[in-house]
């Protein structure tokens, strides 16, 4: 979609007044993909504009869209189906919104709902979840505690965008609670593991890369390929108890650190709508192989906060990263995955690793911001938090900033206590 | 089910003549499920019995079985949908298939339909795919040969059944042609990485449960719950690119290295049909933490056994293992999987990991076969293997022997060429 396109003209107003506040994630240049339900009805698609919902459910059972003549894509109320289409055919649908919510050619007839009045719900069927590893920061502060810290970023690192698949059975919307898992832990100095809560209950601040074109079994794709095939982005939370992670992770990785929740934010930001954010990955170390390389700048400069809040107190700033800082892009990262043939389906998430920059508050995870509870960190009331504790709620952001603001609302969830132990 | 159960009866016999062969695997004790089609139709459910395929979906359309009131959870031709009722209702189709199949008191009207003419599809949908790595053989065998030869099994492995999630977009049902995948390649003595097709392509026999009772994020099994909850057995190919997997594998466990291919036989053994060849695990080296101890024997003696057939010449006998070598039961992975928390959801797999024994020829991979390459293997026609060739078909077999046979039939593959690269 070129620049000029009119879903990126910054003097362009919606006729829902507070899509136009300057402080709005979501401006008539945004449009955002979400599930919704309201009260005790079914699950709809819609896009978010201002603080309201546009009912594209009702607008293609209407006649109003149109986006696969003689096919209802929304009606079984997610996303996939939509994404199945093509790109350009997510383009056009979002361009025809654009015109129905323009203030000068819009319809004003159009079904809304307040976003208050809305219950989120998971946007996709998440086929497949793939977590990657792709901040150098975040990967040399990790290797750093764990392992050498004059070794700290493995060899394989400046080569492969390196990534694990993770569970996707766990992946849930934002506002979801969040039970402290069990597992088994084993400090250093025990002779035996023992069954427990976790303490070290962590947050991974990502962004989640969403496929919407499938590829065959056996079928690589080029960086350019693998770039078309994203549909769009999400705020994601990967949940990770690090002492769990320390004891069961060689030689397989993580499982169940990771296995117990995954939180996204509940609209998605196409990639349409993030066109004019897009940003260079960082140079290179070492030169990539050429299937790598990318033609374009696929990441994008999106600025990311976790705010963190002990229960009944109000939230504080913990940490203040981009997006941009990521050595891979989601591109990147989604070339490499299908290089083995892996084939990729509608509705796969690639999480991008918990995203870490150079400054020492823009650390995406407790574990990099406390130094593994070296460093707590203070809260406004006194408490001191070096992990997380039940009842914390934590909550993501993320935005845009430019002629406009294109945000990504928020990704929250709340810790619950851990279950009792199975006898 | 009591072994009393007249499924169990060996003198029990079926009208369908080839089932009463003594070599069959699939006698009226056994009536493994899967979903087949023939010609051009849809897919169906069906169950194998000597040579033939009864078409569950007809006989639940012709209100002859009826496991749903109501529902036709055969007519999507995909067995999640039965897999979901209650093990009850498993046990009672089962039992109500073996009466129609009976010789004295059967149905000779069936609508049988005889295998050669089917085509078989993968027998459920696989919502998750993990891999285990639950023989000790196996892990001792790999940890010599890529770590340390005196402390080969990581301090982990005797307190945890090790696994990481696979990727179920590529679980395959036997038969699939396997495409060679590329990857990144580097040598120990290489200063970089390059691109190309996988030159240690392997095998690992491995047995698969599949989950038929789903579990809620945040809640705990026990081992005799997890235990009811697997629906039945298949066996598997965890397809596996060692060059690959060395390279890519720290800190975060196998990924491209394994995603390209994992292959199911397409009969699922149940629960039930295997329970007379129950076996307990081997001895514990050290405790288990009591939520993974079991009351009762969860592994099964099944002999499994490893063909190699080079392009146009006969299949050779490489491996020879059985089931019942594996530390850790199915029950025993579930019950660890879901201890965090995590979501288990009908049509879960399970893989046991690489299956390996104490003898030279009970290794589940041509890795250990031929010790990283060292040892090749000699076939008939005076080739050699170290790794598989292009052409080169995999067979794997498995069955129970007591009063009768239980088999799970064949799970096979043929390796085709690298794609080329992308550009």
């Amino acid at each position: 979609m070129p620049l000029t396109d009119a879903t990126h003209d910054p003097e362009r107003r919606s006729w829902v007044d507070s899509a136009n506040a300057p402080d709005s994630d979501f401006p008539i240049q945004n449009l955002p993909w979400g599930v919704f339900s309201a009260g005790d009805g079914p699950r709809r698609v819609g896009v978010a504009i201002g603080e309201m919902i546009v009912d594209v459910t009702a607008l293609e059972a209407d006649g109003v869209l149109e986006p696969a003549p003689g096919e209802q894509v929304f009606a079984r109320g997610i996303l996939n189906p939509f994404m199945a289409l093509t790109p350009t055919v997510w383009t056009e649908t979002r361009a025809r919104l654009a015109d129905l919510l323009d203030a000068a050619t819009g319809d004003r007839a159009l079904p809304l709902v307040a976003q208050s009045d809305a219950r989120m719900h998971l946007p996709v069927f998440v086929r497949s979840f793939t977590d990657f590893y792709a901040s150098k920061e975040h990967a040399t502060n990790v290797g750093s505690m764990f392992r050498d810290p004059d070794n700290a970023l493995m060899p394989n690192w400046l080569h492969i965008p390196i990534g694990y698949n993770g569970r996707a059975s766990t992946v849930v919307v934002s506002g979801t609670e969040i039970t402290r898992p069990l597992g088994q832990l084993k400090g250093p100095d025990d002779d035996a593991p023992r069954l427990g809560p976790s303490a070290k209950l962590d947050i991974e601040l990502e962004l989640g890369a969403l496929v919407g074109t499938a590829t065959r079994m056996g079928q690589p794709l080029t960086t350019a390929q693998a770039e078309a095939a994203i549909f769009g982005y999400v705020l994601l939370n990967d949940w990770s108890a690090r002492d769990i992670q320390v004891w069961e992770y060689q030689p397989l990785g993580p499982f169940q650190s990771k296995a117990f929740a995954t939180s996204i934010s509940p609209w998605i930001v196409t990639r349409d709508a993030l066109a004019p954010f897009r940003h260079p990955t960082p140079p290179r170390d070492l030169p990539l192989l050429p299937y790598l390389e990318e033609a374009t700048a696929n990441n994008f400069d999106i600025h990311l906060e976790i705010d963190l809040a002990a229960e009944g107190c109000a939230p504080v700033t913990v940490a203040r990263t981009n997006a941009r800082y990521l050595y891979y892009s989601a591109a990147q990262q989604l070339t490499h995955h299908a290089l083995s043939g892996c084939a990729m389906e509608v509705g796969d998430l690639l999480g991008s690793g918990t995203i870490s920059g150079p400054a020492p508050d823009s650390l995406g995870s407790l574990l990099e911001l406390t130094w593994n509870g070296r460093d707590p960190i203070a809260l406004p009331d006194g408490q001191e938090r070096r992990f997380l504790e039940d009842g914390d709620t934590v909550t993501l952001r993320g935005w845009c900033e430019g002629a406009y603001r294109i945000g990504f609302g928020t990704c929250s969830g709340t810790i619950r206590p851990a279950p009792v132990p199975p006898a």
